[in-house]
């Protein structure tokens, strides 16, 4: 594997959206692929693809394109794809009992094992049979299970001193959909996802769309 | 309103992001900040803060800063925030009813006042109060309702066809929470929501903090 720690976070980004089209190319049987037809389905420009992929190491030939077993395999090993990881998910909500019943997350090997909460009306029952814990159980949890990302799914009031205490237990990465950033040491991976922002990065898209 | 065209769609995907934080310093009696102190909550540099906001035509006075409200205001009306947005929610599963019951847009004008589904199990039955419909009186709902964005949460397999249909029916708007990319005229907007995209990455960054 290359080393990482020059590469964008725009490109890493983007590195899902290769793996997902390369997936679908694989599926349907392609070989090989040009980074030009490539750049038409994906919408991005052809030198983007050339030098996005050049981050790790090119993987195209000149006149024969790429690979696409051989590519998707090697951003599968980049991404870090390939084995499971263990989540859990904290905050038994409707978001979080979205995310616990997404199955596309287990397919890729991502998988939730427990799921916390602090609601005595949602401690004990069970989501596609993920048992809720209480969230005072959460600690010891996390410990003995050796679980690697935990999705918060609370509210803004809570976020911060949840997020600290899942940090002090040893957790290395959070996926966090509370509507507020963290603020974590660098030895944390934090992914935020914002929705309201999401959805007004579409209303302007729309009101620019109609201005035309 | 600045001439929106040539601003990047990465200036435009952080703009809720400071609508967001000067919202909270707003709320907590702040009057002015100087890009330096937006900078250190915000996590970027004042002067990506700055050229952020020139493209806007500044608002910031030297010496002085930006006056909170005044920006928060001026990025409301760039977003187009502050009217109000009906949408529709189509796909009455997991995620859809968690984006019914998530009240944060609502608070922001974005109004979800209906659902639609293929499903006779989940047609009849209300969300906080709003009505799952069947999908095939979508069509005519859009048009009597002047309905303006509609957010997608059904399956990959569906999602085209589904797609292809609401823009047909006059929406100019759709959230994509399907797990596939959508071609559509330029006269839509999109913004489409990978969550295990955005998982892929979140794994990336955890193993590359943990290789440092």
């Amino acid at each position: 594997m290359a080393d990482n720690k020059k590469i964008s976070v725009a490109v890493i980004k983007r590195l899902p959206r290769y793996y997902r089209y390369l997936g679908d190319l694989l599926n349907v049987g392609i070989v090989r692929i040009s980074s030009k037809e490539l750049s038409e389905k994906m919408n991005i420009t052809a030198s983007q693809i050339r030098q996005d992929l050049n981050n790790f190491g090119g993987f195209g030939q000149r006149g024969y394109g790429y690979n696409v077993e051989f590519l998707y395999n090697e951003i599968k090993k980049i991404l870090g794809i390939g084995k499971e990881y263990k989540m859990i998910v904290v905050g038994a909500g409707n978001i979080g009992q979205a995310l616990v019943n997404y199955t596309d997350f287990e397919s890729n090997g991502f998988k939730i094992v427990g799921i916390f909460d602090v609601n005595p009306r949602l401690i004990g029952m069970t989501i596609r049979g993920i048992e809720v814990y209480d969230a005072d159980k959460m600690e010891a949890f996390i410990k003995n299970n050796e679980i690697d990302i935990a999705i918060l799914t609370i509210p803004k009031t809570q976020a911060k001193a949840t997020a600290k205490k899942l940090v002090e237990c040893g957790i290395k990465g959070i996926w966090n959909f509370s509507p507020m950033d963290l603020e974590l040491p660098k030895s944390i991976a934090v992914e935020n996802v914002h929705l309201t922002d999401g959805l007004m990065t579409l209303i302007y898209k729309t009101n620019a769309v109609l201005d035309k």
